[in-house]
């Protein structure tokens, strides 16, 4: 996976998307491969972040707007019976790892959350 | 659940909570009951924010924050194998309901998440 390499297009987990769900100056969303609920995109932002550790006190407010941009997208695709958001922080993150946020929905959420 | 009534105490699904693992001005962090992993505590904001979707544009800031506290809180207690982070937006949400984000970590988180 990598950051976004253009206004137009990002690679995530190798594959290139230009089909983006949303897009603003500082983020986009997309449909991930391999959904785990009926809706199921990603938030990235499109500064290289690595990983949740990697962010510094100055992306407080780069973080902030992706979880608004997971809702704004959220209530776009109608997700109205509630939704998930996740962020998986793994310290052995691969080269070119960029911080993403998932939302799914569309089904039950189970718990424990994996 | 309720929000932080004070500086020392917050009402979490019915149960008192004064024994926080980190504090500051804008949120706190404490232990949940039913840990769902070996590490599981929630960043709780002392503002009433009910749910995700409640949040403004002004919040940005605000839950920025709850995520560099959610990384923070991970480094202290020595989360280095990695850890996940989880909001649930649950439309129907009870009276009295309090955004907050769950942490946990300390076994190998499963895929799919819940």
């Amino acid at each position: 996976m990598a950051a976004v390499e253009s206004n137009r297009v990002v690679v995530f987990k190798g594959k290139t998307h230009g089909d983006f769900i949303y897009e603003d100056e500082i983020c986009v969303a997309f449909e991930v491969e391999g959904k785990q609920a009926p809706v199921h995109f990603v938030v990235v932002p499109k500064k290289i972040v690595p990983s949740l550790c990697d962010a510094t006190d100055e992306d407080e407010i780069l973080l902030g707007h992706l979880l608004l941009v997971s809702r704004r997208v959220a209530k776009t695709l109608d997700l109205t019976s509630g939704f998930r958001v996740v962020m998986d922080e793994v310290r052995t993150a691969e080269p070119g790892a960029q911080f993403h946020v998932h939302v799914f929905g569309g089904r039950q959420m189970l718990w424990p959350f994996g």
